[in-house]
């Protein structure tokens, strides 16, 4: 497995492809060289410096004989649940897309764990759906709470009905057996908590923000449940390290990639869409989602200037896509940058039947693999988009390994690092958020937001004048 | 369930709401208005001329009638699989999605027909895990087969790959019983097929699209055999087509919605986020993701000029993307319009636990209804976003239910026409998708493509000098 790669691929942004007015130059590139170089250095010093914690997430030996050591007692179970949000979330989805089959859920013969739910939001029906069909089976399912601090509103209630339904049903004491806590190694609520009754638990690292966090035990511990080679996924990691800590611009390939995306943004393609040929990454197109959005969406700059900058991302899934988004990405405004996340060997594949007698013109299908058909159209969409003249990237993996998977991730996070230096934003904030938090609370009649709900009250009712 | 409604709500698009700069003052929506109405008005007298025919499915009572007989005959069969991509796949999802319950597929006590599974993609890995688990289920198993030619080659190559297993594992003769096909009436590979080996047959309607298709027999057979009421789906269509045939522009949901989008792309907000707070709802946001962007990127208007156009469509889920993408929503640039969908009765509920004495922080979620905490996210983050300046539309759903979710699919279709008149460009082809096509036939080495496949062939391998 050691072997498997990713290779980032660049030649489809560049002006020998789409020609001087939409590709980028040898001179525009190596002004790009330039001005990221200093900035890889900065990144360097700043990870020796201990302010970037993330990046050596791949060497906690530590996390991952405690992440073994609790899976190793609980993967006999039925269900496995995961109760989280975001960055305690995407992650532990986009490995168990990427890393186990398709239908491990359903076919108990395809898994070698137990099954994997992740439940990332509030939703009455769908989390009524789960808990009618788990609460006769609550003695063979586990829950695992990921949240640093407790309080995130979403995360905190699905925890609290879950702890109320395992009360009710097998008893208060089967708590301790049957939770899991992922959260701050000293304080806050779920540490209180978790102290309390004794729970099973894992740290979330300081200093290390949710997006940045699938690395950690937030993402291993489901992975590890589920039959996912933990340390494969960290030994890609640490593989990918060494590239991208590369000073050499034209060697690095998150340099390369975070600036080629800042080149794109701004010249006006301010979003950029990530497009696996691979239901198994899909997922991590949705992870990447967060990882940009979140790091790169920021009203004010270093100096505390307003900018209101950040490019847009968006998952798309090849081929599927082609059916739906491709007419807008060739002839719609020409203001997107494409990543397309391509498969060499798929590790099993299917011959496509045979044409009927009477349908020659599906004879060219007789017999092939799937997987050349799937990368053929990958191939077949770049082209036409190229002719369109769009600029696109890909990242092509060997295998989907977690060999691969773990460098796709930490080539992916330092990227995004060095997209923050190039922003000149600071990549590890989220501001936004906090006001929408608090009128949640202010809504849900917390006192201390008393004053919030007041001014949020126009707002509430529908404006019947406004209605059709 | 017929007085169920969904209703339109554009109060927080208004300048009284975001203020002259950012929001559409009393004189831009009566200049909307002005420009819209006859607009309507030419929609209405083509929808007379039979030049809009996805209009009329609400009213085929024939469709339904053949509906219902097939799928009384197969409802008692274990599995039901539609093979069909974009919009012979995108509606069937959706309509799954929002009217059964979260564990259909994996719950048999939730579910009033067979397990469903819809493949929309020629991913090798995820047709083998499928295929290894229903291989020997295949005598319980039926395949739906959707395409109006029957050349799609993605759809293809799956139907050739299940008839050869179907052969191979219980018998050709077996192949009458264990498929149907979804197609053009007359014509077509397909079709051909279809009458040699006598499969059961439904019709894909003359001159409607395939993102239109969803209330034909496309979308309504997997509805109908999964136990969704499909009377009542169509009946809410027509209920819609009511409202949105009205001439008085601020009467027409469809044209005040058109009329919105249409604005807010003309001053830069070129990006249309639709945002569900409601996990049943969240694939009606992937259909209008390709509704959208098929019908309104167009490069070339109606008078033939070159225009480059259309809003970029992303789907995205509350409460849960809050914590990926609205850092981004609030903070980065304010190119975006958005429009919820809230519920405003989920049908059932959860009640959130009680928090324990020692997480006092807690306790305003203690004993509360998790539909209370869902709603009041949306409308928390509603308001974060108007205090950040951003345009905002509500679809407010009375309940989900085959009324209202008819409704919805019927507005946003009409809204994509009344939008193509405002756009003036053509909103029912899909010109550019057909290169792909074509590329993907000749690097499939079909020979009426040979000199399409040396055009592509530069392309087609990596070139060293770009990869790291």
């Amino acid at each position: 497995m050691e072997t498997t790669q990713i290779k980032f691929y660049y030649k489809n942004v560049m002006a020998e492809v789409l020609g001087k007015e939409y590709g980028i130059t040898k001179g525009q590139f190596d002004e790009l060289a330039k001005m990221t170089t200093p900035l890889i250095e900065r990144l360097n010093s700043e990870r020796k410096a201990g302010k970037v914690r993330y990046r050596d997430l791949p060497y906690q030996s530590d996390t991952v004989e405690d992440v073994k050591k609790i899976a190793g007692e609980v993967k006999g179970c039925e269900n496995f649940v995961v109760l989280g949000i975001g960055g305690s979330a995407l992650g532990n989805i986009a490995l168990q897309t990427a890393l186990n089959p398709y239908m491990y859920n359903l076919d108990e013969k395809q898994r070698k764990g137990p099954r994997l739910f992740v439940f990332d939001n509030v939703d009455p029906q769908q989390i009524k759906s789960f808990l009618d069909w788990a609460g006769d089976k609550l003695d063979r399912t586990i829950f695992n709470v990921i949240s640093k601090s407790g309080r995130t509103a979403e995360t905190a209630a699905q925890f609290l009905t879950v702890c109320g339904l395992i009360e009710q049903r097998i008893g208060k004491d089967k708590l301790k057996e049957r939770i899991i806590a992922t959260t701050d190694a000293k304080g806050g609520t779920l540490r209180k908590i978790t102290k309390q009754f004794g729970f099973r638990n894992l740290q979330v690292p300081d200093g290390v923000g949710g997006r940045f966090s699938v690395l950690s035990a937030v993402g291993l511990l489901s992975a590890a449940v589920c039959g996912i080679n933990i340390e494969q996924l960290l030994a890609g990691a640490a593989k990918m390290d060494k590239k991208v800590s590369l000073e050499d611009f034209y060697q690095n390939p998150a340099a390369v990639n975070a600036a080629i995306n800042w080149h794109y943004y701004n010249i006006g393609k301010r979003i950029s869409v990530m497009m696996p040929y691979s239901f198994a990454l899909k997922d991590f197109a949705d992870w990447y989602r967060q990882l940009w959005a979140e790091s790169l969406g920021k009203a004010k700059d270093l100096t505390g200037s307003d900018v209101f900058v950040g490019p847009t991302p968006i998952k798309a899934l090849g081929a599927t896509d082609q059916h739906s988004q491709v007419q807008l990405y060739r002839e719609g405004p020409n203001d997107k940058l494409f990543t397309f996340l391509s498969v060499q060997d798929f590790g099993t594949d299917v011959e496509i039947g045979k044409a009927p007698d009477i349908a020659p013109e599906l004879g060219y299908l007789s017999g092939q693999k799937m997987s050349r058909l799937i990368n053929n159209e990958k191939t077949a969409t770049e082209y036409a988009l190229l002719a369109s003249k769009r600029p696109c990237l890909t990242v092509a993996f060997d295998k989907i390994d977690p060999y691969t998977v773990g460098q796709f991730i930490y080539l992916f996070e330092t990227a995004t690092s060095i997209a923050g230096l190039l922003f000149n934003i600071d990549a590890y904030d989220q501001p936004a958020v906090e006001l929408g938090k608090d009128a949640t609370l202010a809504l849900m009649g917390n006192s201390d937001y008393a004053q919030l709900a007041e001014k949020i009250k126009p707002f509430e009712q529908m404006d019947s004048r406004f209605i059709i």
